[in-house]
């Protein structure tokens, strides 16, 4: 399987992103709509935030969205990270999460942070992040709703 | 004393809230300018954020912007919150917060979040956040910078 990566963002974008995201069947009609208009602003004013794709055939099958977070030196927060549904397990959210973690330290950054769900349903994304060298760094109850916590997990990456 | 309270957004207010943000001698120019920053976006794409406004004699003396945390169902976060230096201990700071508070119940909010740093600079700022019932949620090492944590106080408006 010949994954390319791409940084440089472009116009068909965030109609990618909402067509990948929606195939998972995990996000709600919000979060679609969020995780398309981060691209869209980003379009509009470049930097905004930052973006890799992977790519099958020329055809988006993953990305992460990410960046520094304001007022900091060298935080990074991952906001996104997606994979088509059918390609699921085949490391590809492995290979982003590992471009990533190069660019954040090719920009002097020095920690990513990952923020997640205690739902069950997202149980396999947090192992996801643990085994990739994430670690629980704090937990706010009833983040989300009342009964779903925020979990907080952070990466050294110097 | 005086003091009246104002939610809706004027034109003159990223100027106002850059005068009292450089006033108090506590920001750097990066913060004093995204403090502003957030009342040009508002002012371009209403309800982006939620200001309240300390007025004295028609003056700003004060400000909190704030706003629904995105994604989330009830968890605010209160971005800024700047009282004029020569007004500091009047009480101004507390009666914005107490307004936030009433207007996130008002909006079925349920908790709200504050984050501030670790620094000793910052002593004064989690003890007001602490007398007025905010308590240590969770504490992210090295955040802002190296030595320099970020503390997320948090308190249940309900």
């Amino acid at each position: 399987m010949n994954i390319t990566l791409r940084t440089i963002l472009k116009d068909s974008d965030p109609v990618a992103i909402r067509e990948i995201a929606s195939d998972t069947a995990f996000f709600s009609e919000a979060e679609i709509a969020t995780a398309g208009e981060l691209a869209v602003e980003t379009l509009a004013k470049p930097d905004e935030y930052l973006f890799i794709f992977a790519e099958l055939d020329g055809r988006v099958v993953g990305y992460v969205c990410y960046g520094e977070i304001p007022l900091t030196s060298g935080s990074y927060d991952l906001y996104w990270i997606v994979v088509k549904l059918s390609l699921q397990g085949a490391g590809i959210g492995q290979m982003l999460l590992a471009a990533v973690e190069q660019e954040v330290r090719a920009r002097n950054g020095r920690q990513i942070f990952i923020s997640t769900s205690s739902r069950e349903q997202y149980a396999h994304t947090r192992a996801f992040y643990e085994h990739a060298g994430y670690s629980l760094n704090a937990q706010l109850t009833d983040f989300y709703t009342i009964g779903e916590d925020e979990c907080i997990y952070r990466k050294n990456v110097l």
